[in-house]
């Protein structure tokens, strides 16, 4: 999967000096104002410094394959969707209570650190609603037609719509305990899906002037490569090392995400395992011992493999589109090799 | 000012039909997927149906002032602030946690009842969220031509940031306890002037194709209008009653909103009262008796006075650029009759 990483790499070395400049600007900009939020701008650059950022890379091949030539203006636009990502973890670390967030502090912990919890989670809210905004008045600023830029934007709020709607499943099915594979893949669809996979590719390709079919056959990539991409992600957020992930690596275990390897746990394992699982879920004072016998479980249940197979067939039904998106053999390739990625990532 | 009241009063009864159709089709489609959400669609739907809706009636005067044909199409428009206002109430809500709103339970109370205060708190948020990106679909979505859809979606975007700066500004100088009329004066500037006025009737504007000399002359008309309307709406918050308001009419005072009317009687009040006021502002305690006795010593120290004349001269100040939007009569008496409805309204 070699090629898809290098272009990862090198979309990640060419937006650097775009992320510097936007930021910069922007900062002088609002610390006139607010110095507090100038500053914040700036360990938000920091932020967006890290991170593999899988859906502005997307943006940018999605604007490429459909011949978009002015690269510099496909970086600026691919920025939008990390602004959007970066804010709305901000309102996601509010929601999940998390402290760390790629290794620093979160925002809301940050700010608590002036005026208390509530000034903290309030500046949270806020700033978090201000990435919404600036991203849409980025988007719409490009130099591009005001037509694709409408529709873009069109675009891009239905896709985040849907997000939303995952988001509040998630939350409710988390307190009503609605523990089955079908609720975990309908979060996965709405939350994750389109938002990562196809609705990133999709505003490229819009801004790039695609037509409806090659969105249609986008839709049809990315919704399953999607959802393995979410599947992957609740792997390595049981399995990965707190060092890889940027928090502790039992902090989905412990808040009581409902993930395809817990369903399946507690479906395939002993009458014994299956009550130590459930009285593990959810339980913020686990040990150590009591994580890696989770993991055991899940691994020795078949759980994992269930996941993995899930995942490995989700993507190899997405690949069938990519011929539709389109007929350059370069770009198919990059295309078989992201969705690979997807699930063979390690972080 | 009659004329005004009378447009205000035909556009909501011409927007109901508009509001009930959307939000119906929206509730449908969402309530498919989360019952919940569907459910909540509706009470926001009840929500919307209470308030003045200035700001969409401005969006509706501003795109019926420069020539907008479609009447229907204007009324749609126009519901995109109605939404974003109700939405960022929302958030608000949960900041300044606020139990009551139009005499309703704020949505993260009503949610808190489900599974808790957390829990409500992440439902107002991810909804809140919603709202927003359900006003910039439906803004995309209208049948103008794309680029005045995309000019309008960069404006909004620009004047909604403005909101949160402003939003920053104010929970920041409240803990701070900065009280200063410059600052009371800057708040109102960002968070309440441009998107209360200028902003709604420059997004209509831009729709029905109005050039930048226009929108200019609308700017510079609607800034201080805007933050005379703040300045009205504070004096209501300190002196209406709780029916008006739909919220009691002491929670300013209790949460310690830094206000002109706060500001100049600190100011202008004697020693003892001084001392009085600084215990008073930002207790939640308050009884009766002292809320009664604020209110006497804002009227006595000639606080209200001072804040009565600063509207009035703001709103004169405004009206000078009127001749500059619009060389048509009728609008030019609506905008007097808008700008002095502003400070004369009782709610």
């Amino acid at each position: 999967m070699s090629n898809f990483v290098d272009y990862l790499i090198k979309y990640n070395k060419d937006l650097k000096p775009i992320i510097d400049a936007t930021f910069d600007k922007e900062q002088i900009a609002v610390g006139k104002i607010v110095p507090m939020a100038g500053d914040m701008i700036n360990d938000y650059k920091k932020f967006l410094s890290g991170g593999k950022k899988l859906r502005g890379c997307e943006i940018f091949l999605g604007y490429q394959m459909f011949a978009g030539m002015n690269k510099e203006e496909g970086l600026l636009a691919s920025l939008t969707i990390e602004i959007i990502h970066s804010f709305l973890l901000m309102h996601d670390d509010v929601m999940d209570q998390d402290d760390l967030r790629r290794g620093e502090p979160t925002i809301h912990k940050k700010y608590a650190k002036h005026f208390g919890d509530h000034y903290g989670e309030s500046m949270a809210i806020t700033l978090g609603d201000e990435g919404m905004f600036w991203a849409y008045r980025i988007l719409n600023s490009l130099h591009f037609s005001r037509a694709n830029m409408s529709k873009a934007s069109e675009f891009l709020s239905q896709v985040l719509l849907e997000v939303g709607i995952g988001q509040a499943l998630d939350i409710t099915y988390e307190e009503q305990h609605k523990f089955s594979e079908e609720a975990v893949l309908q979060i996965h669809r709405y939350k994750t899906a389109e938002y990562t996979i196809s609705g990133p590719l999709s505003v490229g390709a819009i801004l790039a002037g695609a037509d409806e079919k090659k969105l249609k056959a986008i839709k049809d990539f990315g919704i399953p490569v999607g959802i393995a991409f979410q599947i992957r992600d609740d792997e390595l957020g049981m399995f990965s090392t707190e060092e890889e992930l940027g928090k502790p690596v039992d902090s989905d275990l412990k808040e009581g995400k409902v993930t395809l390897l817990i369903v399946k746990a507690l479906e395939f394992a002993s009458v014994e395992d299956k009550k130590f699982l459930q009285s593990a879920h959810g339980n913020q004072k686990l040990t150590k011992e009591e994580v890696e016998r989770v993991r055991t479980i899940i691994i020795n249940s078949g759980a994992f493999a269930y996941s993995q197979k899930a995942a490995r067939d989700l993507v190899e039904e997405g690949k069938k589109f990519i011929p539709e998106i389109t007929d350059n053999i370069v770009y198919q390739k990059l295309l078989v090799q992201l969705a690979d990625f997807v699930i063979e990532r390690q972080s």
